[in-house]
């Protein structure tokens, strides 16, 4: 049983928010529910919203968190995001990476200053074309956290070795995984030193 | 298969973000994940806060669920609070049933006016002085609701009068219920013909 009773704030897009999902849980819900299961007195705050990119997260997740901070409790931030950076809309990739970089510096920043924060990066896809766009932007993403000491869990690499997460992937919306793929990722996350030293 | 896909922003207290869950889904991750294996499009985002009384949520509630719209699918409010204005702390009851009528109000008329809405009431808990008080203020916002043609489920008389729910809660910490009590208000609002009309 954990000394610290935590209220943690679940911070990103679509795979956050766990889209396709039929048990609606993600890999945010999948690893809460296992550290409830181990005795951890937890608080999840789901704050994925579909579609969004890092520069509309950083016009939101500060006041979502605030709201969800209380006295009896620690807070905590776990941040996901990047696949819709790279995704191209009608031809044309939505944010550049240098902007993701500068909102994604902005925003982990911010958070690591004020609470405990940890960061998620985005996962591979079944678009081929797209999947060396999220690789690099997750490898500089890699790159800011390790300059700003905030741990980084790389998703794309493992993800994109898996024998299964992929056509799993494929099988959805080439997107997003089904609960088995969500599932995957979360057993990979769940073991991740950096979130276990929060939650034995 | 619905023609509809649909976001939908579930906002509320503990209840609604499922507390003491061991499998993290409350009552609104059941009747999603149930939507979704009925092969519905739904995004659910759990906007459920611990401890919040109407007046808090009345003050959050509108630009969280603004930042959850968007053009590809129709956005709807589920909203359930009312057992922590009913609550009594330092001996004192948080939020006279005024306070939470004219609250309620406020949040049910804008909502209602924005977006297709819905009203699920506080629960029965194992608080035998509180629980009047809560029974009280569901036939309450019932009224409310019924007077803005918002349709209401009443949570407090099924509960109370079910042979489980309360043992429990009285299991869990005297107010939440664990997975199974979850599952238990989750099957009745699951067949509530309001939210069927949404998602047959």
């Amino acid at each position: 049983m954990s000394a610290k009773a935590m209220r943690i704030s679940f911070i990103g897009d679509s795979f956050v928010s766990g889209a396709y999902d039929l048990e609606c849980l993600g890999w945010a819900g999948r690893i809460s529910a296992s550290a409830r299961r181990r005795g951890h007195d937890i608080s999840p705050y789901n704050l994925g919203v579909r579609g969004e990119t890092s520069v509309q997260i950083l016009r939101r997740w500060r006041a979502e968190a605030e709201a969800r901070q209380s006295p009896q409790q620690e807070g905590r931030l776990v941040f996901e995001f990047g696949v819709n950076d790279a995704r191209e809309v009608n031809g044309k990739r939505q944010l550049e990476a240098a902007q993701s970089l500068a909102a994604a510096r902005e925003i982990l920043d911010a958070g690591s200053k004020w609470k405990p924060t940890l960061m998620v990066g985005p996962p591979p896809g079944a678009d081929t074309a797209r999947n060396p766009r999220v690789e690099e932007l997750s490898r500089q993403l890699g790159g800011l956290c390790s300059e700003l000491a905030v741990p980084y869990f790389d998703s794309f690499i493992p993800l994109s070795a898996s024998s299964s997460f992929i056509a799993d992937v494929k099988g959805v919306d080439g997107t997003h995984p089904s609960a088995k793929g969500y599932a995957e990722w979360a057993s990979l996350i769940d073991e991740w030193p950096a979130w276990r030293e929060w939650l034995p």
